[in-house]
């Protein structure tokens, strides 16, 4: 609980954890934890989203809020971080995986919202913990004390891994493609909330959102909107076509599909043709198949809006999920554990409904020949993600907590 | 006078005109010219705007009205012809140009209608001799007539042309390609009306504009668009697309563009996702620089809509106008012999605002070192050129005949 | 079988079945039915997608292949006959109902082609019995024959609807408001084929989508391209633009929907703007919330159209279909006799996934309080329907009459 | 000089122009004019395009700089001052009016760019005075000076207006509305550089383009994207739509139009369907006819598009322009006295090509019977109009001094 306190205190967006992973580090490195950072953990190539304009003035804020110069310099600009325990003795490889950062909202400074009645708001205007990752992180770090209290008595080893920008889906495929988790026999991660009241645990969520995350920046040819308004290229235009043109991307015979652009900023002058456009998107599908055809639909669509106008684009991926298949035998495990677990109704099927960055590691893990779940952990909420007014039942962090150890003993 | 009612019975659309060429060849024949057909006159490649679906029903057509057959053998498919008196004596060779062609309109049956009350409206339904080519004919024929009676007289060689096609400047280039006017030393062609009132002859009408005529047919991928929508290839889309973009080309700040989308058909039932579409159009500009900007805008967005939607699409030429800058001596010439010709308002100047297919001979022929110039023949009319009532003032085409005798007097 | 070939050479289009309806109404008269036409079976005001224009040549069409003039004089130009067998004796009304009407598609001329191979093809080229309604009056009136020979065994009353335009959905509605179905106590439909193969029978089809068919007409200015450009009110733009937003409808949260623009015919000619514009669209739905949605979308999106480019609009119903729900008890009734009526496969469930007419008149008798059920009756099929070489397997519409003949007689 | 470097300093944008204010009422008021502040000379109604939110800041900077604290509570928060000299002898009412305000551009810091080099650059980043305004402030005062050593030799009344805002043609309207012009019997305005070299004047220039500057707000309503893509009201696709349609507005048969949006700017999150978006337009005519055919197409297109997606819009004036017509007697007059005014090059005609705010202000004196001029003061600049190095000849300032100089000499 003091873990999560303190963290909700500094909140920091996608890509942006620096103190929050030097915090993280200084602990697990107290515990003995082996740890792993930067291109150890993450493949550079495959990194989406990351804002290289942000990252300096986010090391300089971390800096200012105490964290660790060395443990700055070993990040190498690229947040999160990997711990393993090593018992020595044989047995499976055990992951946890726990979601750091924080969304872009502004806090509520209203009494009746806790952490401002409490004094641990946000420090920095416009960023909080209102989706729980917090509480993530708390549990991660109280697994990984009894852990470290128990080493005598356990086998095989241990990887918890503390993952940067979930939030966007930008973190995950990247993670995966650095091959950290490739020798997992067992990963399981789980998230706090989601519509599920306290004492609840979901064993097996469905329908998990396959999604791309995309920005278009269209660049034309500025020109006096009066005096030539043929020698322009206006990459507004080609925008405002490209959006009207996604909008009616065809609907798909095998099921659900959606794109959306959440903005569009473009043009400088009144009176001068809009040499930029830069617009940010989203497509989803119910599955994967159906995810990659609204994308390629939005790739054919940018490049004819641009040649319409005459004006060039770039595409820029942003962040992409894709589906989650839970494994069966680990699904039932954590249905036979939840009740001892401090879960008063464990249940198996609820519907997801959204995205997840988690199913690129799961993935991978079953891609290697391990297993692989994710779960949902109850908590009754103030307010709903991302909203200012978020806040966790914070009595059911500690359940989570026993529900890993009492999965792990069955497993090793 | 003759001629022209004659002709007006049997009014034949563009590249149609095969009883019209086979009556006008048998009249100069009897005279004693060499005729020129077919890809003597006019070259193959630079054709415009030709339905072949519409030559053998016309064809047919012609022999029942009672079409000569060698004649209609030796067009070979292609109407319009040109004619020689080639004196054998030295001295320039001076053409004139009639175009020949009737236009795609119904006319009147009102008692009010001259050719309707004396009978001889035309015997073709929906097509008409509305703009007053089967008056430009007569003209022709009653200068060959002339002309053949004073052979004798005369010094140099005489080209008559009878152009097929005029409508939507169809014929004009592929005429100017094939070389026949290459040696021609004055080139001279005029209309009759053009809001032009009977006894005025305009020597130097101005501003004629740039146009080029377009089809573009898309071709997509038909699917039911209820059961599988993802699968079709939407060539209605792809249209529609083109029509909204097209009539948003820049303007241009070197003077005034048009461009226009004057029909549009596509699909076949309901519930199919449209496999073709086509839509006719237009552009325009002030010069041809204009004219051409405009038509490579279209060009780019019709590639681009096609590339939006997955289809394909070809762009079918036609029909093309180029300026037109009348020759001031020859201005002058006219301007000099108007009103002994008959004209008792002898002017230079007016808008001409329109666009005219002798454009491409005009330069041709200036381009081998010529010269050339087209005049408007006033007539007062019943009603505006292309409508179905549309008449003539019959007694203004002996001046139009007198002047052209009046002007060549001068240049032998 | 003879009804069947006797009908195949005479197929008429919706709205135009009037040698057909004088045929059936000829043989049910000879059998002493009752019968009722015009507006005793259909409301005037309810009629969807009747093109005036095509009546009285369909009228001459069918007075020249020998309809009878009276009957056609008791149809006042609205085709369909609603047949009554009253046996004097208490007992409960039972109604069947059978679609008449052809579609508009080229029958094939092929030998593989048995209705042609055996001289039983379509008397009118581009129409054709290629959906199987022929098969379905002959049915019909086999359940007539039966039911007039045993009319002394039966008690209640017996009711044949003889249905029109069930292509396009555009008379279920207005025989529904008609009221001649309201004292039905059991209602019974089906259709032949519909990828069901011979010897199958399916009680319960599910999943009948909902739609609404419309025309836009858009009505605007005309004006001269090149010369008044700012004159005209561009029907076509408007079109366009209707088109392309339409297509962009937002996808809805509760399922499945579509939009479809299947056909647009627009302008005159080339250098016109153009004056009128015809699209012929459709929406679909999972249940008939979504279909409305997409209609009010329609709605909204026409008018807003219209206002961009300063045209008029008038949206025409065409044609609408609502969902359809089985009685379960009859669904049980056809599981039950399915076997004993000469089906080797009796299946429930099966995917329908399209709209069918039938749906308003099941809707009215169970709000009535009637029970109704529409079932699918196999048959092997040479191509799909709606496809020139359609062709079913004669051998089995006897089952169906057996069907209904085992259904009544434990009904009554 | 020393007037426009000090100026030069404190450039403030369009109705932010306190200290200027300031600074011209103290030299005015110790030169013992009447002054006219805020609504005594501006019509609160017709202002356009003062961003509320500047003014307070603006006022803090005035006063910052210097401003005297009691004239900015005169000004209650509109700037721009007019000056009286009432002679008190009966005479003509003789009004000169120079705009004040900055533009925003970066000045250059370019030790070539000599306002650097000599240490009297902008205070202010981002704000310059890029277009001779201060300069026509100093000329205003040199004026202003003259006049009231000269108070005994004068007869009639004059009027110096100082006006704001005169950037986007914000202020013109409502100045003209207040009617303080009203009395004028000759009003003179002037400008220096536009593309006229130093010792040029140009009496009469032409073609002043009408245009009206505009603010789109659409406000619609958010809504996941993922989860509830129907709910949500898209304000961005309402611009999108709005921005292809305004730009496809139809050429106009009478002239030269031009429409652009220059700026739009929309959204929040990449997975909202966008609540709002602002677009910031303008259109232009070569008179006020064409003006007004774009900007009611505007209208038009901004209410059908908001319809189209179901969100709101308002439209927001932020600017008007109207044409300029010279006076002929006082074209002559200053041709007249040009030369012995210092001018060596006094020519009549030239385009100007672009908007100008007096064009309302010599509407109104003449719409009041008085005579109005509005001429071009050449000057060689160092870059173009709006440029971070532009810089005039200050030796042209002393001229335009002398011109008006010599101009009333010859009215009173």
């Amino acid at each position: 609980m003091n873990y999560r306190r303190e963290l909700h205190r500094y909140p920091e967006a996608a890509w942006c954890e620096f103190f929050t992973t030097s915090r993280i580090a200084a602990h697990l490195a107290h515990l003995k934890y082996q740890l792993a950072y930067s291109d150890e953990i993450i493949h550079n190539d495959a990194i989406m989203g990351r804002n290289p304009d942000q990252i300096q003035k986010a090391q300089e804020r971390a800096l200012h809020w105490g964290a660790d110069p060395q443990s700055l310099e070993r990040m190498n600009g690229v947040t999160g971080i990997g711990a393993v325990l090593d018992t020595g003795i044989p047995g499976p490889v055990i992951a946890f995986r726990f979601d750091i950062d924080a969304v872009e909202v502004m806090e509520s400074h209203d009494d009746s919202h806790r952490p401002h009645f409490l004094g641990f708001s946000s420090l920095l205007d416009g960023v909080a913990h209102a989706c729980g990752h917090d509480a993530h992180v708390a549990i991660g770090l109280g697994l990984a004390e009894v852990l470290a209290e128990n080493r005598g008595h356990l086998t095989g080893k241990f990887k918890l891994l503390f993952q940067p920008a979930e939030e966007g889906c930008r973190a995950g495929k990247a993670i995966a493609e650095s091959g950290w988790l490739d020798d997992v026999d067992y990963l399981f991660a789980s998230h706090i909330g989601m519509n599920v009241p306290s004492g609840t645990l979901v064993c097996n969520p469905q329908h998990f959102l396959c999604s791309s995350k995309f920005d278009l920046h269209f660049n034309g040819k500025p020109a006096h909107a009066g005096i030539e308004p043929n020698v322009g290229r206006n990459a507004l235009a080609a925008a405002c076509t490209a959006v009207n043109q996604m909008l009616a991307i065809p609907r798909h015979r095998d099921g659900m599909t959606r794109v959306n652009v959440g903005q569009l900023m473009s043009g400088e002058g009144r009176n001068v043709i809009p040499e930029n456009a830069v617009l940010k998107g989203e497509t989803r599908g119910e599955n994967r198949e159906l995810n990659t055809y609204m994308y390629q639909q939005v790739e054919q669509i940018a490049h004819a809006s641009a040649m319409m106008h005459g004006v060039n684009v770039e595409i820029k991926a942003q962040g992409e999920a894709i589906g989650l298949q839970n494994d069966s035998a680990l699904v039932d495990l954590l249905f036979q554990v939840g009740e001892d677990s401090g879960f008063n109704n464990v249940i198996k099927k609820k519907d997801f409904g959204a995205s997840e960055d988690a199913g690129y590691l799961v993935d991978r893990v079953q891609q290697c020949g391990g297993r692989a779940v994710y779960c949902l952990v109850g908590s009754d909420l103030t307010a709903g993600h991302h909203n200012g007014d978020f806040d966790i039942d914070e009595t059911r962090m500690l359940p989570a907590v026993k529900l890993y150890i009492n999965v792990l003993t069955q497993l090793i």
